[in-house]
């Protein structure tokens, strides 16, 4: 048993930790505001594009990729703390090309794609010169419950046919492709039913309706309303196999997720760091806020929160790096739980240490809680994932 | 003990509640519609103009103003279940002009002010001509706490000059008016340093810094930045005498707090109304949510706390109409933490219910969820007011 | 609506508390001693007698019965706030003869028992010298799940013959009968398959295997592990109707819930009064427990939450009063749930104030804690009820 | 990085897990049985002395002395996850020679004591032949704030003279000796004033007043109320030096409470397979316990929180391990809180699930929750912990 970092991962974050420090945090301000300058919400800002080439040139990129022929060849465990420092800003993820969803796609195209996939999607990904999005949801349906899948794929000569509805497909007003969950085969067992085909931005019948507003907002890749209606492309868009659809989903899912819990914990330490600057300088009722109980316990739970569930995060990764994906289900339903309900009890502290302010956007807090509610839901809700985890545990006491 | 409702306040809740039904909530998304489509998101949107002016026309207008010579003369505990009602729509209080920051100002105006200032500020207000700001939270300073109030108004020949920096004086951007809380005497007693002064909107020196971003937006009234330069107006724009000006804040918060408490319980009920709608619509994992307990817990709770709140609210209006705001003091403090707390939490369940759509801005659950998170800093964040239940408590039990 | 006492419970609740404060609360620990050196844990110790029968001298008696020929006359809202106080108690109840289960079992031999019943079981509990013990609950099924019932009484004769196992029958050993739920005819609808009958104490086959150890005690009466075995009783003891059990116990549960909260309501009261006094006099890192914001919170937030379900249990009270028993059936189960949480932070509070000494006997906190749990789980547990509060939300909004 | 148990930690887990399911689960009940059934409820029953002899000669013992030459030589995070095993049984930390207080005594004495001391107090211990206790708490003072320490030592020629008022002094009732805390310099620094002094249990003015009743309960070692009155022992019988009492108490609290936590886990481990076992064959309104949402969020709540706790003491014991105990000083706070509230939490869904058994003592479930309670308090409690976690965190804040 061995709690340490190795020193590459120690060396890595020192540097990353260094990046956001001179790149990243000082430019928070500067990009929300060229955003809001701009006439399309949903491009890129340029100090972020600018942010984005120092740290390639750095060769601070990629790490999320495992394989050591696209990306830094870092497990889970390691990649697991430097995402952390990621998610400390809201542009951090990207400035490392370490966003999701994109990370996610790249990882399964690595994985299940052809060598021309590898060529035509993935290496303009990997460089930084496209971007991507997954199209899973559906409004009619619970997504989390795969056999409720409606959008079908039909096989027409060398082309795939696509029909379906979906919303929450995010990132998909600057994305250059999406990867699509169909249903290939509807009378296949509920898990060989779908499967995930690469769809052009361009390609006729892929029709954004909208970017569904979330929490207010429409901008960034939007998290969009799309409807395929005869959607057209070559069955080469395949990825994988004809029915491989949940395999790849869950393939994805497993990293995504822990990505998804340590950028979040990173929002908690963020937040944390926050609330005890701003305890430390106001003044209020007699005493400085630091000097209150109350304020205290909130401090306190946070700092415990936050590192149970780091704990947790590094537990899970490194289960997953040492036995499989598969063996480490049912600790990454429990970090997906945690961490999703844990950051959001630490931003409310947050919000409220700073009072007025916490509401403002002029503390990146409350961007944080209104984004960080989508968590308890996205990936699967917490309900579902604790219905996993509690039916695994009651089979353990069967007799 | 009786705990129903006079048959005049129960036709007028049958008559709001048509209202709602007919005009507000058939429209909600049209004035949405109509605030994105404008190009000054300040503006009130011109379906929002048609209802106010059919409510009007109808009678249900007015209903806060407890004083029979302006308003409806409902007491507080016969206006609250009406408030509650119009709370159910983001546009509802302003449908029958009984929307803050407004309502506290033209209390304070009736009860406090001269004769002149009935005609020339509270009478368009009434009509619904006139809005209002009301500016006292400072940025330097804790709003709870009186005695760091920094702004000054300096009495100078028949004028008062006013210098000061102050935030989140909601509806600035489109008021007639603000009335400013500022310090004329610094040498008083902390609980009579400041006044209360009114300030038309384009008096010089009377300088909007911003719209302060909350919660993603600068719309609406704003919550603005204000910085008084200088900013002259003639001594007869005092409210009530020189000193007065936190006894009359206190005037002004007693209801205020009140009529926010029943909004919110409006709010709570239509989260809790979509989120049984939506589960007893969406399939899922084999059943409907509805037929799951653990959404039925949710559901439950949901009810057990809006109806004591509602409970608690109702007994706190009736202390203040029978014995006082003074003696309803600490009913107010309680209900002020129970509600803004209880609406996050049945806000936070009905979110989970509708999943991706609850984050969505398809409901309006989301936008109550941002706009609500407030309500626990606004009007004495919950820790003041649970230090002064707390003190009261303990003060009892002291031999 | 109107939140004030009548003069007449104003002026009995003055009468109980003084007798509370002189007789009472000065002989908590006399009681208990006494039942520590004596060699039967089930014997009422002879203070609480001596009690009793000065209570029953000045009238102060009986006030739970809501029927004049047998009590007081006092509706459940207007008994509520005396059993308030009796329960800020252990001995409190049993003071004034108002103690569970004897009030529910005298209240359902009143309304539906014989004349001849009234006169050997009804009058000998209401002049305080008998005991009586309520006999329904069954280890191998859900009490609250009425079509699981298993014991058997079958008609022989002009007897009935009961056979079946029962436990949780509290006060069963010093009780003069108990009241039996039984399966009168297995094939009747689900409702009408039980019927109560009056076991007298003596009968051969009412076999009383133990007290059950509850919290690590068996002492008073005792939850009790009966086992009916061939338990013959004239048919005459038959409550009711055959088939009526259900009713029965429905119309035994309504006021039996409002009173079990109203004591636990007293319960709470109590725990923050002992909770304030331990804070206004304890010192600790630098000033008075009570001058911490932390354990400022806590009385806070128990003096919301314990006022806010006395206003539920109030308006509960008020609408069986006034629209009947089955009308308030969702209210009953609401504050059904309320009151047992809430007493349970209410209490856990009191002990952290307390340190030590809270978990020790020395004050009356921690044996309201043990006592308490069981409160969450008796009459129906949490979850059933918020599954019929949810339900019956529901279906409000079925189309 | 590495979350796996080493090969010689994995085979003692295998070894005290199996002796556990073979002499020491069977015989709970037996013990309980025997101790009612004793005419003195302070001696050990025959039973467990059995046990306690077994898991002697079979080597079962001392794990939790790291010194190799008095024990196994364990370090702290070998020896947790015995412990852990150990405290899923009341019996089970007693049945290996690892129980509280004695392990702490036991320690303090390898570390701190002359050969003359390890002779005549460590070994009988180590060896299982005499028990201890340790005086440190005063009923007037706050134990989590050594400045208030007010019983005094005096030295006398040869000897200390020592006076003052204790209570929850854990195990005096059958203890061979009792190190005391006492002031020996009142003038000292705080941190120098106390000293540790071995009272022998006869030794005159050693009077043990009462064991405090706790949660209804004065059985085992009690927690007693001494008065040290002109108790005189010899100067010998100091523990290191004098003003080492302090430093000697922190070095006692680490492992103690590590070793608190580790058994706490085991407790939760043991309420939730207990639970489990319970909802896989309760069969209520329908469905198993097992299929309904809100039991499966309860054990799934149950089995995230338990593993976190877990992970979060194995850290600070291996941070004990690695870095010293002082370094470690913040993460034992953080296990010390979050153990003691989470065992709480699981306690209390394990009692729901079991309906009225729950609450009785069929089940060790309800003693764990009488008996866990305290730990919310003793060793210090929740808010003094959160308070020392909080200021580290704002420090690190403060420019």
């Amino acid at each position: 048993m061995d709690f340490a970092f190795s020193p590459r991962v120690e060396e890595l974050r020192r540097r990353v930790a260094a990046f956001m420090d001179e790149h990243v945090y000082p430019n928070e301000r500067l990009a929300e505001q060229q955003v809001a300058a701009s006439d399309d919400e949903h491009r890129e800002p340029p100090i972020v594009t600018e942010i984005r080439a120092r740290a390639k040139r750095e060769g601070l990129w990629n790490f999320f990729m495992p394989d050591r022929e696209w990306g830094q060849g870092l497990s889970n465990h390691e990649y697991a703390p430097l995402c952390e420092i990621m998610g400390r800003s809201p542009i951090g993820p990207r400035a490392f090309n370490c966003m999701a969803p994109d990370t996610g796609n790249m990882e399964i195209l690595a994985e299940f794609g052809t060598r021309e996939q590898h060529e035509r999607w993935l290496k303009p990904c990997l460089e930084g010169k496209m971007r991507t999005c997954f199209s899973m949801t559906e409004p009619e349906t619970a997504g989390s419950d795969p056999t409720q899948l409606q959008t079908r794929a039909v096989r027409d000569g060398d082309d795939y046919v696509i029909n379906g509805h979906k919303w929450f497909t995010t990132g998909a007003m600057h994305a250059g492709f999406a990867i699509v969950m169909a249903v290939t085969d509807p009378a296949a067992p509920p898990h060989r039913r779908a499967s995930q085909i690469i769809v052009p931005a361009g390609t006729p019948g892929f029709n954004i309706i909208r970017p569904v507003p979330v929490m207010g907002h429409t901008g960034g890749g939007g998290h969009c309303e799309i409807r395929y209606e005869d959607c057209r492309v070559p069955a080469t868009n395949l990825l994988g196999k004809e029915g491989d659809g949940f395999a790849i989903a869950q393939a994805r899912l497993g990293p995504g997720r822990i990505h998804h819990c340590m950028r979040t914990i990173g929002v908690a330490e963020r937040a944390l760091e926050l609330a005890c600057k701003r305890a430390n300088t106001r003044f209020t009722h007699g005493s400085l806020l630091a000097d209150k109980a109350n304020i205290q316990e909130w401090i306190a739970e946070s700092r415990i929160e936050i590192d149970a569930t780091r704990l947790m995060v590094m537990h899970a990764a490194w289960k997953m790096d040492t036995a499989g994906k598969r063996e480490a289900r049912n600790e990454i339903s429990m970090i997906k739980v945690m961490a999703a309900n844990m950051v959001m009890r630490v931003l409310d502290r947050a919000i409220q240490v700073h009072g007025a302010m916490g509401v403002s956007d002029d503390t990146p807090i409350a961007r944080f809680w209104r984004d960080s509610r989508a968590l308890r839901i996205v990936d699967g809700p917490d309900e579902v994932h604790r219905m996993a985890i509690a039916r695994r545990e009651l089979r353990r006491w069967k007799d």
